[in-house]
């Protein structure tokens, strides 16, 4: 009512201002936050949300909220970010919420699954689905409030120094690879290593590990990693949409004005769809460049991928013991059955018709 | 620089305003816009992106810059929404570029081609690639400037009272589909109609016309096709990811403090990853809906899309003689090659796997 009122009194279109108001300074205070990422500086699609985030927040503000961004480690070490978030050490964070599963399973779901949603459908589940209510009760426990904070879609199953023919292949075989997806290959008899990214070029070079898994075309071109392995596969079924996460510290959240609230909002919004773009951007002519510098693209076998299938559903049904995880997995699993329908029709037809490997 | 100073002055995390500064009120002046669409607003998922920017813009500005949408024909006529922002009538507008490609073939790229960028394919041209500034271009010879405004996803193929099995089938039907898909379908001996879309049920109904396509399942549905036509096939490759757009007036632009530029063009962001979340939200239970009430899907025969792909062909390099065309054209192939050849790889043998309909 109170938009139509004005409406009504002011002269549409009008851009003059009604100067007899009271100045709203102390509505506008300074603010400075820090904030903390999970991630090297190298990075800069995944680093250069929480820079996107900042600089529009300062833009929107006029300069007076400014968020600073700081790389992995260079104030907070990349694992500590939910806690320094949580304790207040900084405001802010910008982070993985799966590497936080040790506190919490049900974290997995604000950022991604093995055989879970793609980035599309990840993104509809939180702003238009249950998503974001359900990660925020999660992370109410922490005193943290949650944004959807980019994706990188669909990653690729990484780099191997054989070709992976049958399930037999994998038995054996050294790879760098965390988390769930680590969990998996490691029931498929692989030697599951975790190694930092910095270290990664190094181990496979000598040895160490005959496999290794990074992000896509673009991140991993970087490392280096066609260089030494030249069978690059596909699909990265463990992250195939996984979401990045701002996090705020709650009574930071509280003690903003409403109108940077809103900034920060719709600025998180602003970075999420831009780092998925940035990706999709930059990965095909990475793609193209590595394929011309002699890169063997394979999907994985047939065999491979319904094994894995099979034992996520394992792996992820073991940990639904826990209350808050089942709750989240539930929802989310409801939520998969219509979203893989929609996804399996004009979209998949279209691709398939259209990208598929015969026809581009 | 300007940042840095700032940060070693303030204490970090310090809330607290220095209250010493002169109040900036002459730097936020009411502002009242209206803004036209193109479209009615029992499309919630399209009329609703208007909606979204100015309820996020008012929250931006503590209600100083406020926005008033109108739906299609209550101020405007849907077709008259790019000239009324260029002669100033309304400040601003949402709308379909390829309704335009009278005034300028080009403007289409704005928008989707057959054939064409998937939504996340068109986001990454608009703001990684050429897309925005070769579509800004275009958009400046009306005084406008352009935003990508929400996307739709691919569309579904539409709605045949009788199965096509051939293009034989196509021959002789007569079909509500406009634009290029129209044109294509033409040329494929489709007796193509243009009917509104408050009209096409009963035109259905009647029998003055065999087939239509509309949107997809969630806009479709509420159009109640499925009530007289039982067969709806996929993908409608005539709008693969359609991209909406809003419109400015350059000189209201230019008019605007830039902080509120600031403000509507991060709305503006959120909006158009609104709205294809959205649709990507609704479009599953939708079709869920539908197919249990006996609607049979199919995929259009492999001879319909090679044909129609063919003819596409042809009629996109028709308008080439076309200077501003034939530029934004080019751009827009070679983008396509490498997206084309990347969402080929990880993004479709993951949805193949999961998604496709041996598997879901």
């Amino acid at each position: 009512m109170k938009r139509r009122d004005f409406l009504r009194a002011a002269a549409p279109g009008s851009q003059e201002a009604p100067l007899s108001e009271a100045p709203a300074v102390q509505t506008r205070p300074r603010v400075a936050w820090r904030l903390a990422s999970s991630f090297p500086n190298s990075l800069d699609t995944i680093y250069g949300a929480a820079e996107t985030l900042a600089r529009r927040v300062e833009a929107l503000t006029e300069g007076r909220f400014r968020i600073r961004s700081y790389p992995a480690g260079e104030l907070i070490p990349p694992l500590e970010v939910l806690s320094a978030v949580q304790n207040g050490t900084v405001q802010a964070g910008h982070s993985a919420s799966y590497y936080f599963q040790g506190k919490n399973p049900a974290l997995v779901f604000d950022c991604t699954i093995p055989f879970g949603l793609s980035a599309r459908q990840l993104n509809a589940w939180f702003y238009y689905g249950e998503g974001l209510a359900l990660t925020r009760e999660l992370f109410a426990d922490f005193n943290v409030i949650n944004f959807p904070g980019g994706n990188t879609g669909a990653q690729m199953g990484g780099w191997f120094r054989r070709e992976i023919g049958s399930l037999q292949d994998l038995r054996g075989l050294k790879m760098r690879i965390p988390g769930l997806g680590g969990e998996v290959m490691n029931r498929l008899d692989v030697t599951v290593q975790v190694i930092p990214g910095g270290e990664i070029y190094l181990a496979l070079e000598r040895g160490a590990i005959d496999a290794t898994e990074w992000v896509g075309p673009y991140d991993d071109e970087k490392l280096g990693f066609q260089e030494i392995a030249k069978h690059y596969y596909y699909p990265g079924w463990w992250e195939p949409g996984p979401g990045l996460s701002f996090y705020v510290n709650r009574d930071a959240w509280d003690a903003l004005p409403s109108a940077y609230q809103e900034a920060f909002r719709t600025a998180a919004a602003e970075a999420n769809e831009h780092m998925l773009a940035l990706y999709d951007a930059r990965n095909g002519p990475a793609l193209r460049r590595l394929v011309a510098g002699g890169v063997q693209l394979h999907p994985f076998p047939e065999e491979v991928m319904t094994a894995a299938r099979r034992i996520t559903e394992e792996v992820l049904e073991e940990f639904a013991s826990d209350p808050a995880y089942r709750k989240v997995y539930a929802a989310c699993k409801a939520w998969r059955d219509d979203a893989y329908r929609w996804f399996g029709t004009a979209e998949l037809a279209y691709g398939d018709y259209v990208f598929g490997t015969g026809n581009r």
